[in-house]
């Protein structure tokens, strides 16, 4: 184990032997604390705050809140199955007769694999929490586009001591879809708005060009392409000061016309609609701050403090 | 259609048609608005209140907060595949190579399923909000036992025009784990709290016995005994008068021994800890108040109003 994932490991054990996060068994399932769940909850309502003027589009966020499972028939119109089959959750379940029942616990008992008598169910998990937002809005968007403050949780499966890679999470995000002009001003506005959010809760944040985590070999050029237009800026804290690169807590991303094609969203006239999204991972702002302000949250710096109305 | 699954079609309809709920795709998947989601906090947070004094249990609630998966260990620890495997939710991902990547997509191409290309996760979506706390109790209990506030996104397969029936909702939990009469007693005194909180908010909520929907054949006779034993009593409110019998809002569970002995959670003495549950369904107890008082929660009666901090 190299030094970065043993200070990982350290501060994972930490955790939960501070009682601020239990594990629930197997890497990257926690349950919160009544202190951790306060923090998140804090960090919330500022996200919430800083957002609520709507920036520069001159719009009010309209909010929506989503369960951590959508259709099937949505994410099959995103590309996640070619560019994240790795992280992908997918639901399955029981829809056979007593029969089939009987033989799938006989099977069971003798210490058989019980998924092959599920059957597809026509859910998948969240895997970030705007994707569920688009096919919401499938037609004419109204003049002026739409700002969308949409939050839930995310699954992502990806085991891992490192407590910042949990494989549910919660992320809020303020989706911009209109105009081309209008989402790239979203998206680069709010490289200033998240840094200057993240500085003021004394965090040490700083944007970089990024790239998702594509599979594979075609991935590789989806991933280069991602950072050579520069479509993916993210919001780094270094949890573990001079051993690691940074961790993402927020991400400012130009979708293009990803969404607006793949679920037919179009302006009043006619063309496609771009989109862009800044997205906080509530969980990872809480463990920056616990790294960078210590495990008690009462000894926190005042301005912290009422800044997340602890 | 009969009239029951009529006028639950209309509420639906009204609830999507005001922008309270916004439907997915595919029944029992919305989305909340700012409205709903408020009425769902002020919930939260009256339920928190209600059961922050312990009860006759004298301990102070333990909070944890569940995200909506957790491990297929513990899982199979309780007998949920055995009595509910039409509701079960299994997580599955993909673990192939570049190679099989490739095949997967191109059959999808083709129009062919690409399930039989993923692989059983670890985890499963959490059907009941307490039941990813067991597993942590494991062990020898701390005297005078266990009290817990859980809380998260709870998932079963039952897609249903009923707007009651979502297939993803929200839980909020007192759970009692330790002497057979610590648990008896928590059961038997949040009938009574449950059915005043709910009456407090203006709800005609009433205490019925109760079955768990058990599957098939094998199910009917575990539907029977936990009647037979009053193991299980519903808080029911009817949505539609006297068109149907009512819908359960909250429920007040008595478990004997079942979890203590499934995760080896004991009392000092050696004996197996006993557990009961008191649970709210969140959506639930929302949909019951914009049936009672209107779709308009500013004109809601002003006790109402200032319970849910409204």
């Amino acid at each position: 184990m190299n030094d970065l994932e043993q200070a990982r490991r350290t501060f994972r054990d930490e955790l939960i032997e501070s009682g601020l996060l239990v594990g629930l068994g197997g890497n990257g399932l926690y349950a919160q604390s009544a202190d951790f769940a306060l923090i998140v909850a804090g960090i919330t309502r500022l996200v919430e705050t800083t957002g609520a003027d709507g920036g520069s589009s001159g719009l009010s966020p309209r909010r929506l809140r989503f369960p951590p499972v959508f259709p099937r028939q949505a994410f099959e119109k995103t590309d996640y199955l070619a560019s994240f089959p790795h992280l992908t959750g997918a639901v399955s379940t029981f829809t056979g007769d007593n029969e089939e029942h009987a033989r799938m616990l006989a099977g069971r008992e003798a210490g058989q694999s019980w998924d092959s008598w599920l059957t597809p169910a026509e859910t998948m998990l969240v895997p970030a929490a705007c994707h569920p937002v688009y096919a919401t809005l499938a037609g004419v968007l109204p003049p002026g586009g739409e700002l969308i403050e949409v939050a839930g949780h995310c699954f992502r499966h990806e085991p891992a001591v490192d407590p910042a890679r949990m494989q549910a999470f919660q992320m809020h995000e303020f989706v911009r879809v209109g105009s081309p002009v209008q989402a790239q001003d979203h998206r680069t506005e709010w490289i200033d708005r998240a840094e200057a959010l993240l500085t003021s809760l004394g965090l040490d944040a700083e944007a970089v060009g990024a790239n998702d985590p594509f599979f594979g070999r075609a991935g590789r050029l989806l991933a280069s392409n991602q950072r050579r237009q520069n479509l993916k800026t993210e919001l780094v804290v270094r949890l573990y000061g001079e051993l690691d690169d940074g961790t993402a807590v927020a991400s400012c991303n130009y979708h293009q016309d990803h969404f607006g094609t793949a679920f037919g969203i179009t302006l009043t006239d006619g063309d496609v609609a771009h989109s862009a999204c800044v997205g906080f991972g509530l969980e990872r702002i809480a463990l920056a701050l616990l790294r960078t302000h210590g495990l008690d949250a009462s000894a926190w710096p005042t301005s912290v403090r009422a800044l997340l109305s602890l």
